[in-house]
């Protein structure tokens, strides 16, 4: 049965959700300028010529307490760090390096100055560590804290490397390893405590709270393991450096890259539907983060599960051409660049099943289409 | 009584006030790279030099529900259009022409997917108006509306219009005329109607509610200059036209520019203090909007006083050299450009005044301090 029109008009977007309003938001825009906006909407950041050979990277990424971060599970000096690292992970995944920032603020007039001196400080170290200046922004009034960062950069190699150029036959890899963002999380949905009776007390101890002082609240027989994942979760660090190298290996640089933000399974379907190709992924060949696997084990959760949907791991996932896999690998090796591990491979499209699929195959050899696991906003 | 340290620690923003916050976070940050960044954070953008005299303007604004817009009173597609408009007003303050935007949205997933339409039509009404590209954003989920905007542009002229740049004789000079904006703000305050009882008929009633729908809640008698008051605080348009003409006078460029975002009183002072000089404004050659005078008189409130408080005018308000005066207005009746109006002049620090002291002259000669009356977030 068909919806009636005035059914249809009152939709409400968790309904559709974060992809179909993504897709729905984007069919209103068309760039005009063609010549200047080389990469628009829809990708990890857009890239503008500006005269000169010069291209620049421009992104935006916003996090909001209760969607991204809790007072509880938290602390200022994180949530500043990761919204640069956001932004920052955005522009690496372009093959670009970060030029600078600006960032909204949105807090309570009842917040602790501490608190906004605090934030202020990982945006800072996130700057002094990834690359970049602090070049504006905005504070206004809001109820819940929210952080909207945008960042630019400058393209570093010769071309933006997009979702959309992985093709049948090219490897499909990913640098360091994987699953310790999902469990530093886990571990603070089991172990942070209870929610603060008051809000002016909860955003007290958030102020107060440094991400050292989140470590007291794993497990002893799991801390080492524990706080590794924590900080992975909290303070993560993109691979700012290794994206301007692959950026920069001319005709052996990857056909496709984007970064690991909402989760290895879904990041794999999106460089798929983009390129309209198919992927082969094998299970035991994705790398999980030995910290992340001693902290699946004491949860008595998968670590190999956790590693296909851990979201903001901000790690680089691309494809590349058989032929030029070894002269990159060798080069990234030489310039001491992060590991990189062949997950799998992208396929044509498969007789039978819709572009964009990508098929899992376990250990054993069994084959299932990889859903969409990653986190959903809608 | 000096504050112990650990009072001044559990100090709240409410206490240190907007301009006190972006004064302290300011101090956290200094600018690394001083060749590429020309201006940093402080002014209206930030301008970094981009090879090739290739100068970039770079702003973020962010307006949230509750603070800068409440459901009954506005409609989505004035949101989208305002956050674009306070971005393109910045790029324009600074003597910059837009090159295109980047929006982080927050939003329940309880919204209607219509308000979503809606707030894009208006995002895409406003670029189509103002110039500049759609260029990519984030959608999240957030209890409140948020839109966080950021935008880019190049400088149009010779240098960047800074806040910082006026001497004494200078001449003060204002485009257009003050006091719709909150004049419709008012009119919303005082005739919009009771609150929703549910956030979700609230949301539904945001939603499908239009620019001309809000018309009719204006009292007939004052309808004409209600609505013209109505329309600049919800869809206000920014000089982008007259920011850039400006900019390409040559030696008579203004010799500092910003937008009047805050009320032209503060924006006066902000003009003030960066330029370390004092300011003589004289209340009766202050321009004020016909309509605004209108709505004005039928609420009983006084006009002037509206023109000096008003924020969100978008109008640009800039200091001039008086030799140089003639000719800029000359040129700029040329081109069409908006009427300019001169409303007072630079003084040097008076003996006893602190720097940054604004006076009003009052048509019967009377002085006195101009104090900050603009909008506060905190």
């Amino acid at each position: 049965m068909k919806p009636k029109p005035s059914a249809r008009k009152n939709d409400l977007v968790s309904r559709i959700g974060e992809f179909g309003l993504i897709e729905r938001i984007l069919s209103k825009f068309a760039i005009r300028d063609k010549r200047s906006v080389l990469v628009g909407p829809g990708d990890d950041a857009a890239v503008i010529a500006c005269g000169e050979g010069l291209r620049l990277v421009l992104t935006t990424d916003m996090l909001v307490e209760g969607t991204h971060f809790r007072l509880e599970w938290s602390c200022p000096e994180a949530v500043g760090f990761k919204a640069v690292t956001a932004n920052m992970s955005d522009v690496a995944a372009m093959g670009g390096a970060p030029v600078g920032i600006v960032v909204s603020l949105g807090i309570p007039a009842s917040i602790p100055t501490r608190a906004v001196d605090m934030l202020y400080r990982g945006i800072s170290g996130a700057l002094s560590k990834l690359g970049g200046e602090m070049l504006g922004g905005d504070t206004v009034r809001s109820e819940r804290i929210t952080v909207s960062v945008a960042a630019i950069g400058t393209l570093a190699g010769e071309r933006p490397l997009l979702r959309r150029g992985a093709r049948a036959g090219d490897e499909v890899c990913v640098t360091g390893s994987l699953g310790r963002a999902e469990m530093g999380l886990l571990l603070l949905e089991r172990f942070a405590g209870r929610k603060d009776k008051s809000r002016g007390s909860a955003m007290r101890a958030w102020a107060a709270r440094r991400i050292t002082d989140l470590k007291g609240r794993i497990p002893s027989s799991v801390r080492g393991d524990g706080y590794a994942c924590l900080r992975k979760h909290l303070i993560p660090e993109p691979r700012m450096r290794d994206a301007v190298l692959l950026a920069r290996q001319g005709k052996n640089a990857p056909s496709a890259m984007m970064d690991v933000s909402d989760g290895l399974s879904s990041d794999l379907r999106q460089i798929a539907v983009a390129s309209a190709v198919g992927m082969r992924v094998y299970e035991d060949r994705i790398p999980i983060h030995p910290s992340a696997a001693g902290v699946a084990g004491y949860l008595g959760v998968s670590a190999a599960r956790a590693a296909l949907s851990s979201g903001e791991e901000y790690e680089l996932l691309f494809t590349v051409a058989p032929s030029r896999l070894r002269d990159l690998m060798r080069a990234m090796s030489r310039a001491d660049a992060a590991p990189l591990t062949v997950i799998g491979e992208v396929t044509g499209s498969v007789a039978g099943l819709r572009p964009g699929t990508v098929s899992l195959v376990s250990a054993g050899g069994r084959r299932s289409e990889l859903t969409h696991r990653g986190f959903r906003h809608f």
